[in-house]
């Protein structure tokens, strides 16, 4: 449980870190330092998988000591995980706000160009986080992820102008966010091939096809895809998907007869 | 550790229950009592979380021993949920299985018709499976999931006839697979509505909208969506929901210009 360097009373109390003693820490203020631990936590939590950081660690990464990690996260290393995890929440989230300024593909666009930059950027916090599985999964971090995955939904429906979306539009906006976590998996897997700006673009036509698709079927999601349409620009995402996809009409005509 | 009933020496070595003791099981062939303590627990796991299942609850249900169960797997609940969930795995596996008869959309239904079935029987075990997140998580049961999604995408390659599927391809399908589980999970949280045929045509909506949103970027899925539309039939699936997306062509009518 011990380290060496301050004294054995200061290291217990972790006083010794902040109290300015010989060969002490910087002193910080308690919300500072706070996130300072959960900077470098997530930073290690990025490129290992939990399982693989120790509290000490976490503690050179921060420069400090293992008890003031403790006193700060008494629960250990599942409590600075979560935290961490959390925090990561958080910025992720962060992501998805966007001013509801240009066409519902375009304001897509750019919430994606974040999005991709923080998974390229957090990649092994980013797969822990999704993939779940390690170790120190819980009904706690289960739970982070899924409020991720509500409030990605919620700006949808805000973007969409839906205040009461129906069971057809969640589901088809709940799978289409599995769908961009299970492809940012894969596109970290396959060393970031195709590039950011590509994966987006096939992103939102994504979208517009699951939305489309939902529309045949569900009055909620048809006057959305009309909605949406109608805002759409000639030169703008949804255009240039509506003009690559007409050639198939050819190869349908059979079918419409 | 020990239950009331066969002799303790015929407990522990877990042969008073299958050598015909006094008040000894029913005596099975070594496979069958596999198959029979795996088909007990994966019943339990279905209904419950793998936490709150217990060696004894899966001895009690399989009418065997305490001692039995540990004869078959002596790492206890982690193994024997590792085996249950494999072959719940290989079941699911099965579902994928369809031959090359009738249009692909077509295949698809028989193929989600089966899958949606395996689901309802299989609720909480399905959960758990996909979810992942449970405290008995590990690398092994990743590995089991992981492999019913690479299952799963090489029927849809061998049903679209092809060999060597390129980056774009094989994304749209994985993207298509998590939104099939997504949505599996949604749809066993509400109640299993829609109704499993409705939920079945809109994935197969789903599957069409994505591969056609892969093929205004990607060649290799132009030629997919091609070949796939050539073998639809005017009244199958792929033609029913191009005849109801198209009407949606006049509210685009002012960005094709």
């Amino acid at each position: 449980m011990l380290t060496t360097g301050p004294s054995l009373p200061a290291m217990i109390s972790g006083g010794g870190a902040e109290t300015g003693g010989p060969g002490a820490y910087r002193r910080l203020p308690v919300a500072e330092r706070r996130r300072q631990l959960l900077q470098a936590a997530l930073e290690l939590f990025s490129h290992r998988r939990p399982e693989d950081v120790s509290i000490d660690d976490i503690a050179a990464a921060a420069g400090a000591s293992r008890p003031l990690v403790y006193r700060y996260f008494p629960g250990g290393r599942q409590q600075i995980y979560e935290a961490a995890l959390g925090s990561a929440a958080g910025s992720l989230t962060d992501c998805f706000v966007e001013p509801p300024a240009g066409s519902p593909t375009e304001r897509l666009r750019n919430v994606l160009d974040r999005y991709l930059a923080f998974v390229a950027g957090h990649a092994a916090g980013f797969s822990a986080l999704v993939r779940g599985g390690c170790v120190t999964e819980t009904s706690t971090t289960t739970a982070i992820i899924d409020q991720v995955r509500r409030a990605a939904a919620e700006q949808v429906f805000t973007h969409l102008a839906v205040e009461r979306p129906g069971p057809r539009l969640r589901m088809a906006v709940r799978s289409w966010i599995a769908a961009v976590e299970a492809v940012s998996l894969v596109w970290l897997d396959e060393d970031r091939q195709p590039c950011a700006d590509e994966l987006r673009d096939w992103l939102v036509d994504h979208f517009v096809a699951v939305l489309a698709a939902s529309a045949a079927s569900d009055p909620q999601c048809a006057e959305v895809v009309r909605d949406v349409l109608a805002q759409e620009r000639p030169d703008g995402p949804a255009a240039g998907l509506a003009r690559r996809v007409l050639p198939l009409a050819d190869a349908a005509a059979h079918l419409l007869g």
